[in-house]
């Protein structure tokens, strides 16, 4: 993975965390550049559990929300983050926003884009985010698409997040990826959200039923934890993967 | 690719051929062991031009069509193959059939099996043989299933070919792979079978859109040639994909 | 549910625990007459461990799950069972076979079945079991089918297990059933299959995935534990549920 | 439609009257040949109310259903008309019956057949006859397929009828056929059908229903009575139909 | 029904009536607070008729559909109407109307909401609406979206009527609710809306086919007359529904 | 075809060519008023070629491109054509944008509009395009929409293009034109584009192998090269196509 460029988008302080946090460490130890992109501190949409506090104020929400933010991207090996505090609840992209996000693609490089996929059941933001990354992808290619200071990038691989409820969100795994030797990483990761106790057990609980999957689609009993991601186009290669 | 088993399961004599020639000669180039299963020389249903000789007999349509069979897999540097002689048009599986691949599979222990897919619109031949080879799969891998002589195998990786007519046969290319470094073996295999110039045109326009497929989804302009296939369950692993 | 008459059937020994036993608990308990039949012992596809033992014969295979099956059962409060000793990997459904669960919907009447949605991307059995229970449900209620001592049934409402890998399967959780208050008879009855540790621990994650699905769909906070089915056609009724 | 050959194929009795009983007459009145196989009396799964009657026998079933049958394709203009006499519910294929069928294509050598589409929610003997047509279709064009006294036919049309509960069986309305001119003459063939005033007055209201669609997406206001089809394969021609 | 909410939101002035009056008048007559939104008269994009009288005006049309509306709620025992008076043809929504109806959701606290599904074949500003219905719902849930004098709501259930022409639409009935004894009340409703008199006819047919698909999949032959709906999200509680 | 109105709508210089140029020309042959409205000159998205040139600028891009789509539109014999200069990467339509279009289907009054279809993997453009079209089409009709010097249309039949990696976009080719006799002129129309050689070789392929599919379809000897195109809503007329 030396060399590899791997940006992951998240619509919420916490998302990336939940849904990608192993595959993110995986690929720091093994010597990725990791990159992250947070859009919104999800102060609307992804923090009741703050404002059931008394007096409660957006800026506060905001404050807790980047330690825990900054303290999970450490332990996960992120080389290099930024917030862009957007309104969440809901999202909404403009010219500004689209050219922004398209120049990050083409400074950063990346070949591989994780971010939210296209349906989420429960959640709009992640429905909008998902376009957003994808046409922002399509633009950073295209040599007609001029920004001052960037030059184009080659097509980024782009991998959907799994959903909250992902059947009815219309998620299939296209790929797991085994994250048993960093599942401690993301094990602490996750405990940077305390107020979201229930969320903890539940992604712990996926890791594990997504590290069955694993081993029953390859007969490698050695996966134990795992995490899943659709695919926005084919796998093109060499190898029968 | 040192090390790899892979095996090709064909309904009819030139299945292979057409949708997997360029990837068997790249596997076999890169050191893998390839075998080959046709189940049908074809007589019934993939040979019209050669029924259309006076006086022609189903022993003699076998005769050719092995003779093509056996060079074109020549030239794609098949190790080992096996014609089963099933009756074609319609293909009927009996449990006896059922235990005869199971075993087979459990012989050659394939980490990936291609073959049909599960729906092809005209070819009703290729739906049986898709959930034929899909059975015996899982079967091979339970050691319930007792078969004398034989030891349970891992779950291999299903792949299926791209059907004549994908978009109503509901396929969906998930992997993509680049032959042209052994597009002029695939080439060789297809002049195998002259008796069907249309198809020899026709699959030498689908290499090369398929190139054209690749390129665009990887921004690899190195990609001249690739062929086609849906998988039957998500790739398991350690990288993104 | 009292007067209410719930009828499961599965393919294979354990199928009805790990899928539906908080349902069938949950029904037990609240007076309803839950019976079930199942098909096979899972002899050759549902038995890997017990294959391990040295010296190892069919009979003594199912031995062994009929006392874990009749324990299980026992603790669901599963009224009335039988076990027809098909064999399996792969069940093969004759007239005959049709003709006795068509005539068993008769006698049994059953408001609800609960039985394999169409499709198992892993386990073929499944998806004969389901469309074999779908065909005798629609003969029990066609007087044209004549079958001696019987009469006919009304249309039950037909309901699938969650398949393991669910969304490769295609599954849609259509209804999800609360089971917090019977999860210890679950529980109790998941601890009957001890040589499948890994089924306890991983069924045991699914219902408190579920779990956190019911509160989100609902806004319903007591919900801990559940199971998720799908439908086989629309309901009919006089409230919005 | 002069010198064009329509074959309409049911599962059971009144099928074809319910369906597609406009069209037929709408061909017939055109000029074209229309003819007619039923497969079944449908005497166990589609005589519910014949068998209400004491002492009803299967024979006497088949004798009324005949009449009825004679008197709707009169009604309709059917020139040819056999009834094979298989048994319903469940319907079974042969590798005889595929011959017989295959054959009889090959003699009418139908431009369009009609029959029954690939999923029908209720009706499992629907969806055998589905694949028994297009089987039979394929196997008409090969001339490998070699039975005596036959040759082959061009692949004709494939057109599905819209099963009873459309949505739940994924049928989508592909080919909307205006039969408006000769409505009266479907209402005279399902007035045969006296014992079934449920479905007289269930597909009077769908043919109102399709009109209305009819209308909606061509602008046509003179459209009032309509049936819908799907397509097994794509229209192919020189016009933007 | 008593001390249950239901709140309709309808896009033009009448889509309420013909989808889902029966169910309106059958909860009204239970004794559930029924309420309405009518986003807009539908001046532009239904009120064809109206149109075509010589001299019309934007404001006559508004008058003459509020006497329809009003007069049409009445007969279904709406207790509580708004009619927003959006344009359309086609609506737009903005961050102010989706805090709207984010605060009125949080104001009615419905437990469920009937509305337009994700699709309509032709209709776009039905598919405008329901993506706003459920923005609006989701938000209403969530505390960190702080709108001046409201508290936030449980999820509601999400409905979606049955569109114009359902099977173009995607739309599969997943709740067929019986309105055989308030269909009485739906047709006044219906009958208030002269000068749709096709619609009147449409609406009726519909009623009479989905009261033979709630027949056939309950064998409950009292079911005369019934209305579809789609599901957004699963349903959850204690029984098999 | 004498007396058909088909109007083109490209969201970018030259899709119709690649897409619809055959089916373009064979109406203008066969006496067809065809028009064509290209909405932008693809600058920023379509025209890498011409940006690597040194000191290029956006007019010299428009310029050279109205050269090649007017030399382009005289070979396959559009009559009248108008370009609209919108920004393309990502277009965005406004509601005086959707009148302009309203109001040309008022005044062109098409029997059949092709343009893109509603899924694109790799180009966002061509979705907004899409959902562009089919809304104007539908206000079109609506007498309520109220444009001066416009009456209202038909509602037009709506056709798709064939996107360029058609599985990953969803498309299904429900209409395939024959177009060997103009396949001169599309060729002609296609070198207009001489910068673009690897898309006059791919759809040159595209050509030849859904010639193949025509054959097979039709079992129509003749069909050389043909073009794909979906329908929004179902064929209606009289005959079975």
């Amino acid at each position: 993975m030396q060399n590899t460029n791997l940006l992951v988008v998240s619509a919420h302080a916490a998302d990336f965390v939940w849904r990608a946090g192993g595959t993110m460490a995986k690929y720091a130890k093994g010597g990725a550049n990791v990159s992250l992109v947070i859009l919104s501190y999800g102060v609307r949409g992804e923090s009741n559990d703050l404002w059931n506090v008394e007096g409660q104020t957006s800026d506060n929400v905001k404050r807790i929300r980047r330690a825990e933010i900054e303290e999970a991207a450490g332990h996960l090996g992120v080389e290099q983050m930024e917030i862009w505090d957007f309104d969440d609840y809901h999202m909404q992209i403009t010219e500004e926003r689209l050219n922004r996000l398209t120049a990050h693609i083409r400074k950063v490089k990346p070949h591989h884009i994780i971010s939210h996929g296209p349906k989420d059941a429960f959640n709009p933001d992640h429905e909008t985010v998902s376009k957003y990354v994808f046409d922002a992808s399509v633009l950073s290619t295209s040599n007609g698409v001029r920004i001052e200071g960037t030059t184009t990038a080659k097509q980024a691989r782009l991998f959907g997040f799994e959903p909250h409820q992902s059947e009815i969100s219309n998620f299939k795994p296209d790929v797991i990826i085994d994250i048993t030797d960093v599942y401690d990483r993301k094990q602490a990761a996750m405990n940077c959200f305390k107020a979201q106790g229930h969320l903890i057990e539940y992604y712990g609980g996926k890791a594990m039923l997504r590290g069955n999957h694993a081993r029953r689609c390859s007969g490698n009993g050695a996966y134990k934890y795992a995490e899943a991601f659709s695919r926005f186009f084919p796998y093109v290669g060499g190898e029968l993967v």
